[in-house]
């Protein structure tokens, strides 16, 4: 058994021994969200930097980061750059995605050409995307920026509307975000942005017509700034009718999206109903007890959080259903159908999804 | 109470609200490793990459990671570009130091000048630290490179001497290393770099008195390879009369390192045995039994990992002291004293820190 | 180097290899808290059950664990059982404190002799800290245990006074309680119970002169049910003399407690200002700018967490310091004073705490 | 907005607060494991303890655990107790099972009859499953107990064979174990118990057809002794016809199982490659680069871990999938098939898992 036995920890190559407790395997972590009738859930980031702006890592890595995640679709969305050949790293506003792309095709993640343009408030930060060019947001006039990318036909998203360096107290609708939604520039809006979340702009998406976005707005590492262990990123599901760039596009343009950020879901009831129900499942009771009462199993197939407590009070407390798990329900003989309440799942700034359930 | 109690889970400003399980906060996590009798105890990392080579990240972005991982000093070892103004991000090998010296001095780490020079094995890689222009290393020829790094004043490093790319059967010493080391131009090998330990390496250092280093190699972001949930990064631990980069290079050519990686320490006996002592004590006996057996609290107080057994069956089993834990020993009223091991000090590579311990 | 090569993943014993991934080390993790002028800063849990009511685990083993979990002081407040000899583990109520005993004291801990004495709302829960006979506690009437209690001298508490089964839409103060109070038989409140903050408890507690209480209520595994790798157990930190259970006993009937859950504290000013200033120091700067810009260190030398903003200007941002961390702050030259305002210091139910920091 | 924009951390309502970061939610993980072509893959632990032995908690604990931990089946095996009315917790060896039933049958669990009969070596320990009644293990004399099981029909395991307090040195198979295996009585070994593997063990199963078992020998908190955020517990994963106990005990008498702990499997060739290939698939190549190179998805359907390298020099380095992963790999024009070699797939003591694969 040679020297082997003489090191109590484990044995050891004298030539090359693995430390495994020290790493984290680089493979991509799926990420289960199931598909909705006639609708792929695709997992999606429509906000991040690279070195070509403010961000501190290349923009393959900011791609190879998010397929690491599990996501499906990303935009990077450098600020725009005015001297981009005085830059430390040069290149003008399309280079970012330029270099990108091979690596996107590579690993079969789609990446959208996009850019950010950024002013104070109002009417504060909106991202372009879907660009065929990038430079045409690179414009003194910020409503010219944003006409120019809506000739482009570009989908158009107010980014963070509360962040506090432009909002510290309310988070407020200026009459300049008026005027870019009356002229058909604004077509969605983050009701989530890196770790905070805008209950109010849930509320506008809903009485305007526009679009739940949910973007990590990485500039550093992803997996410096969030907890991975615990949550995946945030991001947008996208209701897509497959993986193509146009699909996506045309989803996002009939507002099919979902905002996923930790345990919380945020969008419009349809959408939220619909992947509840392609999530759960209540299998047929396993166990009944002496007085008729039966158990049954309350499954999530999917990854999605659900905190789901019953109204009617068929069954106390919340049963609390992240990343493919599990509860059991005891339900009197009786009981025909449950009125679920889900109360992390919010419908607007202030309600919360409600669904009955026939058993 | 308003709106507050109408959601479950927790109140929510409607403006904007923090989701604080999703995010890790950036601040620095101090990681306590005890001075020892002369010198303090630097946590350092030798080997590190940016986007100025083969790097996905900003060399201050490096810097400013480390200083979130607790290190004391850093050196950016590039790989050499031949055509730095053909690059995607262009500058001589001088620039990646330059862009990261404010943040350094701004975290107040010490950040060291250095350079990668990559060949085929025979003889592989090696780093040149504390170099006043990096541009020496820029040569086609591989013995000029380490004579320019040397004429500088140069610590010299062999780095991953047992790569599985280079080495893959057996971690070979080779002539041209024999040849290098007779010229005075090896200082250290890395016995460990990113998660591989090559134990042969640390017999080489004690029978050619070389420098004992452990390194990360780090080429993309350092949390997205390590857990660092579990562990630090992998470090050299340098016994430095200050913090100023003199005294660092003074303890570096006098061999006073010790390498940390993971669930293990590997060093000279000397150096293992003072950091042990530095972070170990046993309490008075806070209790006595009815057979007079005395009951010591062992501490650990230091972030050092101690795998202890004792050897004369004063007690059973392994005691596990990582990252400031303690346990308690039970000790019959006769014993004076222990005859410890420490299963994961490496000495060399077939042997761990002996330690006798009077009561 | 025989059959130790032909595995890839890492050398083997035939005979045993252990399989380090899998497990946690069983050491005691210490937590760093630090004394306050005249006083330890000790570690408490005051709340927790074992198989001698509805808890699952032996008394013992709730002594270990929170010896695992860094604490100084339990309490195993069961239940009161009135036919202990029918029970599945029989013993009278003061079974299990005697069953645990010893085990405390191999472990240097101070086991407080305990129980919980309950009913519907109101008055709800009571524990009973520091009994010479917790047999006293088993009465038909609520108020004669009370007063059994405190002819003992316990020191009563009023536990979760906003547990939703309990209260579930307002967290009142009943006339009941205001009738124990009046007798002398309420001496402190837990603001904290398990995962859930009264912030209206830490009012009542200020007004009344009770003392500050934060306990886990623990029935299964403390391990099952608190992620632990992110935050220490919830715990009252207790101003203590020294660490016999007298000096405890003198510390709480003195209110000199502070509430600590996960990443907030609650308690009197005093107590969190005293705290603070044993945890946190501002070094003196170690860079100075061209513009004459100081850059400190601010270091918390504590494992307690410190969420820290500025309000006169000097800084922007939070500063979050958990678990010995540290940050910088850039200070411009004339600055001499800072208005820290520690926003999850929680001196009252609707104010944090606020300390002019002389640089 | 009232006080909920007063304290910046997050809105708070003075009734009570949730800290939802410092809880794991209790809901059962699932986790994936394939089915065979004609099996179930049954997730199992056959080895644990309760307050009934040496065990800390109760029986129905140790069954909701497994239940949160993902678990299938359950086998509860105290030691066995020859005066258990002068037990703390009294009963006699059947009385575990008993209280743990109802649990098991409300949560959709199997829970096997069984307990462990402890000895010295030789020959040490052994587990009796399966059992009609306990107390026929209630004998001074360790055949007898054997002899007495089989005629119950039980399935009989032989116990941690390299547990290092009974074979420090050498795991061997002694006299008394070459006797109970003529006699019949002995089924299956572990070839790891709670975190250690033994290689030897594995060779004895497949030399004398005996099952291969993996148990976690839970003695205390299974949350506290095994990191659960990185690897599910320790486990047999049974290829059962169904979820019978009649199934899964035809299934052991078959030797259709297979042992995973943390990142490693061991079993037999059959079924690894039975569970290599519903694990994993290659999909069609997504993208093919400018010189005809393919690039396919490698998937892993399952939460198997699976660490692989190809062989014939198709692709460099190893992919490991864990948990849901999935990679990419870069194929040749011509390539047709894969040599895949499974480093962490134990088909013997020195040999693993390697499969052809046709693309």
């Amino acid at each position: 058994m040679s020297w082997c036995s003489i090191l109590p920890t484990y044995g050891q190559d004298m030539n090359n021994t693995s430390v495994p407790e020290l790493v984290t395997p680089l493979y991509r972590r799926e990420i289960k969200v199931p598909p909705v009738p006639g609708y792929l859930t695709l997992k999606c980031d429509f906000h991040t930097h690279t070195v070509f702006s403010d961000g501190v890592i290349l923009p393959a890595s900011r791609v190879h980061e998010a397929w690491l995640n599990g996501l499906d679709v990303i935009a990077i969305t450098d600020h725009i750059r005015s001297d981009p050949e005085k830059q430390t790293v040069p290149g003008d506003n399309n280079r970012s995605y330029q270099l990108a792309l091979t690596r996107a095709q590579e690993l079969g993640m789609v990446l959208i050409r996009a850019g950010e343009i950024s002013r104070r408030m109002p009417p504060g930060h909106f991202n372009a995307l879907f660009l065929s060019d990038v430079e045409v947001l690179n414009q003194t006039n910020f409503m010219a920026a944003l006409e120019g990318a809506a000739k482009q036909g570009a989908f158009i998203q107010w980014n963070h509307p509360g962040w506090k360096s432009q909002q510290p107290e309310v988070t407020k609708w200026w009459p300049e975000h008026q005027e870019i939604y009356e002229k058909g520039w604004m077509h969605g809006i983050e009701v989530f942005n890196h770790s905070e979340w805008y209950p109010v702009a849930l509320d506008w998406c809903l009485s305007n017509n526009l679009a739940v976005m949910s973007d990590t707005d990485m500039h550093s590492a992803t997996s410096l700034e969030y907890d991975l262990h615990k949550w995946p990123r945030p991001m947008t599901l996208v209701l897509s009718k497959d993986r193509s760039e146009a699909a996506i596009k045309e989803a996002l343009f009939a507002r099919r999206t979902v905002a996923w950020f930790g345990s919380h879901l945020a969008g419009r009831t349809e959408h939220l109903e619909a992947l509840l129900k392609s999530s759960i499942r209540i299998e047929p009771a396993h166990y009944t007890d002496a007085k008729g009462n039966r158990i049954h199993y309350l499954v999530n197939a999917s990854d999605l959080p659900w905190r789901i407590k019953e109204e009617s009070g068929v069954f106390a407390g919340e049963v609390w259903l992240a990343s493919a798990g599990s509860a059991t329900i005891k339900v009197a003989s009786e009981v025909k159908s449950l009125r679920l309440v889900m109360s992390n799942a919010h419908t607007s700034g202030q309600q919360v999804l409600r669904v009955d359930w026939r058993l």
